[in-house]
């Protein structure tokens, strides 16, 4: 069966948005934004992890990572990544309210999961077969499937900044030792990866 | 003029301590800790790392990193460390109450300072001369330097576990951007050296 892992990049207080998303800001208003210069400024520096995070039969990810609007679906909006988003798999949203999935380029298709994150893992486990479910944000998603107790293995991307404020990662989450797997350290950011002792 | 440094081990979601903190039990009552691990259990591999937090001038700690008790002082606590303390240096130690100096064995000293965290800098930086202040712990006083501006590095040995309670570093610190100065992963901990972008 296929892995559940959870991979993220957090400031060095653990915060993986800042309050206050809007469409021109995905991750909110953060006054220190160090969470993606290692994607965007090193990306050859960090390619291993980067692929990685990417090399999934499935995704999941929380509606607000998926866009700005709240309550009703705004239909127009069709998520951040444009006509071919860097998924090229399926992608489990979670929402509470029912949507038509949504086929874009490369093999991206979004699934809009109504009834729960045990569905959303069910179907994405389906549609991945053997390879790795990625869940991939935000925080209140990765820290509901941490703390079911269902995650094989946490990616974590430490990067060199206080936000204060956000969606943190772990809040929630209860009590509970890891085995550090590996470490690798690059010029704007730390890749940690943990494997739950169980 | 002696660099101020911040060393600490914290949690994956950023304790230094849980709470309910005892004689028995000086980092509190936590589940699943392994703030201490790799210097109990793999001390040899992360020799370097050690001998770097202990190699300073002077040292400044809050008083509920020096002990259990609150309000007047229990003049029989000496600290947790024995009659020869590891510190073999000055420990400048933030109270509210004065106390007289209590000499240790090997050359620390615990001087208690109940004037502030200004003068506490101030006598350290003194008795430091060329070389570091350590603020060594707990979250509360670490974070006050943070908060202040005044600390020239910072260094965080990132610990396996999920403890969900207690000291929080970074708590009430202002956001701000700092540069990754270097990373070490170990069998147990990931060390991380951070220094504040001015």
């Amino acid at each position: 069966m296929s892995r559940v892992v959870c991979d993220v990049a957090v400031s060095m207080d653990g915060y993986m948005a800042g309050p206050g998303q809007t469409r021109e800001l995905p991750f909110g208003s953060i006054e220190h934004n160090r969470l993606y210069d290692w994607m965007m400024h090193d990306g050859e520096e960090n390619r291993t992890e980067f692929d990685a995070m990417l090399d999934a039969g499935a995704f999941i990810m929380g509606r607000n990572m998926f866009g700005p609007d709240r309550g009703e679906w705004d239909l127009d909006w069709q998520g951040w990544w444009g006509d071919d988003p860097l998924y090229h798999a399926p992608v489990f949203v979670l929402a509470h309210r029912a949507r038509a999935d949504l086929p874009m380029g490369g093999g991206t298709t979004f699934h809009f999961v109504s009834d729960g994150a045990d569905s959303a893992l069910d179907r994405a486990r389906a549609a991945a077969g053997e390879r790795d479910v990625v869940v991939v944000g935000g925080a209140t998603t990765v820290n509901q499937f941490l703390a079911a107790g269902v995650v094989d293995e946490l990616r974590v991307h430490v990067t060199p900044s206080i936000i204060g404020a956000g969606e943190r990662l772990f809040d929630g989450v209860p009590p509970s030792a890891f085995e550090q797997v590996s470490s690798r350290g690059t010029s704007l950011v730390t890749h940690l990866v943990y494997r739950p002792v169980r």
